[in-house]
């Protein structure tokens, strides 16, 4: 490992391949044999597990439920919004046969040309079509609204550029997809989802975030209004990192869901959709880690806090090791997850190395002298600060110090946003803006898919989103010198 | 509800019909618009939730971690291990394109067919081949070894005849594979596993099970041993309910995953895989369950204690309900799951069926002499028994009821089976214990797949398994009369 962590690219000197060394030197995840899909390893699922466990008990506190919709979508269904087709329908897993047979060569299996499936099927991108399908028999009336079903599933979208985590042909994610009987109350929900993801990423992920609309030109394919919540990586890109859609009536009319409402008439059901993924775990590796390693939040961090015995000679671990169990103990009992490393087949530089890779919140070290002294070595993981610590008070120290860590990322991605955020009025400054810093840049823009499909065209960057909170503000477009009534926010993507 | 309670068929009627009845009306799973696959209703995914949640933690426990692997396995993978490809790779769905496009004609998608895939992928009916694959790159030593892994996952095994949750092309699962340094270590390993479903099983589902070994011929298709966990449902057939696999090395041979032993030498890593999967829920409901619908054991029961106002008027509701809301809080208190239903538009005799049907342990309805009297209706879902307590000392009382009444479901299910076990001697009395009575059979058998399989063409009966506890006792065998040492266990199964 100690050699591995030498094999991890400078962030500076390439961004793109120190992500991918953490990713994969860390033990978060691994290409697969299949093109496009990840293996997701212990390490890395544990933090996804704790993801889940976190935003499934949000949603439930929303008053959502969880259900289970199949993994496979007939072709045609795609074909019935006009939108998703587009949008979904293109780059997808089909199945086409459902047997293999015994090559005549024995030379292996073959596809049995006999066991042709009459309509092909999508391995779900999403499940829109699949899902209000099924809405149609579950909903009469007002009184079975709202439906508020969320689901965690995986989808599949082939993807010709993958990156670990960040795009994936198979991806784990959830999909929350909602029924209403009116726009207003659709709306509501839509609102209060992408707040729940605002706060999850905010709290958890240690990641601040702006929320806002999409231009219709990034909008959800089917969607009247796609909300985000968009974090700034350290490279200056920024990650979309949870949508929630306002589907309208698009979805009930596509699928002919309608139910009767309060006033005794037929109308079409109002519907939301909104989901994160496994992409999140980019976000939380991009945002926060260094040339070291990882830099987990302690909140999602599997283990937080290691402790690694300082010895030569059985007879000094003999008498370490106790200590450290009875410190541990009564860690675990304050409801910290600890890991004591004891190997004895590694030296303990190559241990600090390897958990400084991984990220671990607090590293503790205990030797001889400690022992005599009451004392313990303390490494904060965010800002590698040393310590040599009393025994006495440690817990009470380490939990509040959980709490610290949590705050201190945040604080320091908050400030880093801060500062890679740039107000520029022309054009010329925005390019130079782009090149040079990167970041978030807020522009005026005339509101039109052509001005910004020519700023996608010539500098890459789109419009993050159209903060919610973003204050009225008079001025012209950079590019057309149309005239806009607030600011947007622009930036380079993953 | 009520209307749709009459249309569930009695179980002495039709036991398949009646079953697939408290399936759907009892909103746990239904079909969908894709063949063979099902869509799991929030109130079914509760309670596989809980079942999950709980076989996690016991996973955990005995030192597994989770990790995530491919939805797809090249086809070429299938064929590296000889009994494996002929068990698993016939019949599946098979993806061959990765782009849809739209049809020239203007009406919706067709397969593009410059999108072929140069190999074929198979949607995993089960993921020793890819995850043996991987394993390959991440054992080098002994140090690298035991790795348990265990995986949460859809599989998809194309069938042709097809039943919510017992038998269906998508299902979920958890599989565990672990990779072992010695024989002896995998083998503990596969059975201690099996000691977890039982326990399971037992403890949880209330289902008494017996553990076994499978016969060669009913083994998973690359193990060396298949260890089974075998329950008897309420129509005499037996329900195969978990099945741990030792796979000796042959996995490791068909992937050429090697490492250096302790003595420095080379050579093969052990193999264990083990999984249960929704089909629990089956277990569940045939287990339990009666004409007036589903039993749920509390401990896998989403809501726990049903209360129900009985009033006229909106003066009395307003007087009843903060008096279930105070033992509603105190319930919860205890971790005791309640709903209060106090929908207006339903009659109380609609209420109490239809949390019949959805078999909520515990229902307790107060009216307004109750209120006076300072009592409430309690009513036990497996029993069916009503009686009035009073108030005071109610959350005690339920809170034992809740251990009482998962008792009362396992014993009621251990005596059923224990009727249903009849030992036979011949090959005669056999066929009419089958035909007239059904259960587990105990009898004596030759150990030869040639008479195992005259009997299954005969009778329909398959050997359930060799129970790992089965006392030595020397007969012969029933049909060939060949010498045997001990009885094993038949029965007609699901």
């Amino acid at each position: 490992m100690a050699k591995e962590l030498k094999e991890v690219v400078n962030r500076e000197e390439n961004y793109s391949q120190w992500y991918n060394n953490l990713v994969v030197k860390a033990g978060l995840a691994e290409n697969s044999a299949v093109r496009g899909c990840m293996v997701i390893k212990p390490y890395g699922y544990a933090i996804w597990e704790k993801m889940q466990g976190i935003l499934d008990k949000m949603f439930k506190e929303t008053g959502h439920q969880n259900a289970y919709f199949p993994l496979f979508i007939p072709k045609s269904f795609f074909s019935k919004e006009a939108n998703h087709v587009e949008g979904f329908a293109k780059e997808c897993a089909v199945v086409t046969h459902y047997r293999l047979k015994n090559n005549p060569d024995g030379s292996g299996v073959v596809v049995d040309p006999d066991a042709k499936l009459e309509e092909e099927l999508i391995v779900r991108p999403t499940s829109e079509t699949i899902i209000w399908n099924t809405y149609k028999n579950w909903i009469q009336s007002y009184r079975d609204l709202p439906i508020l079903c969320n689901q965690w599933a995986n989808v599949v979208r082939w993807e010709m550029r993958t990156r670990l985590f960040l795009r994936t042909a198979e991806f784990l994610w959830q999909e929350g997809h909602t029924a209403h009987a009116t726009r207003e109350e659709a709306m509501d929900e839509a609102r209060r989802m992408i707040h729940v993801y605002a706060d999850f990423a905010e709290k958890y992920l240690a990641l601040p975030v702006i929320i806002g609309h999409k231009s219709e030109n990034e909008r959800f394919a089917g969607a009247e209004d796609t909300l985000t919540i968009e974090a700034l990586m350290q490279d200056g890109k920024a990650l979309q990192s949870g949508t929630s859609h306002f589907l309208a009536q698009n979805f009930a009319k596509a699928f002919d869901v309608t139910f009767t409402n309060k006033e005794g008439k037929l109308d079409y059901v109002w519907a939301t959709s909104w989901g994160v993924s496994t992409r999140l775990m980019g976000a939380l590796i991009m945002a926060h880690s260094d040339n070291n390693g990882l830099v987990l939040p302690p909140k999602l961090a599997p283990i937080q806090v290691v402790m690694i015995p300082i010895y030569r000679g059985e007879e000094q671990l003999r008498e370490i090791n106790p200590r450290l169990d009875e410190i541990a103990a009564r860690l675990k009992a304050k409801g910290i997850s600890v890991k004591i490393d004891d190997r004895d087949n590694v030296r303990s530089g190559f241990k600090f190395a390897e958990w400084e890779l991984k990220g671990v919140p607090v590293r503790l070290a205990m030797g001889p002298r400690d022992l005599e002294n009451g004392t313990i070595e303390l490494v904060r993981r965010d800002t590698l600060e040393k310590e040599t610590v009393p025994q006495e008070g440690l817990v009470d120290r380490i939990e509040k110090l959980m709490e610290e860590i949590q705050q201190s990322i945040f604080d320091k991605a908050a400030k880093f946003r801060e500062t890679m955020t740039t107000k520029v009025d022309t054009y010329d400054e925005f390019k130079k803006v782009l090149d040079e810093k990167g970041g978030f840049i807020l522009a005026h823009w005339d509101g039109t898919v052509e001005t910004e499909e020519r700023i996608k065209d010539e500098t890459k960057a789109t419009i993050r989103c159209i903060p919610i909170d973003a204050p009225e503000e008079k001025g012209v477009c950079m590019v057309t010198g149309k005239p806009s009534s607030r600011r947007v926010i622009f930036a380079r993507a993953y």
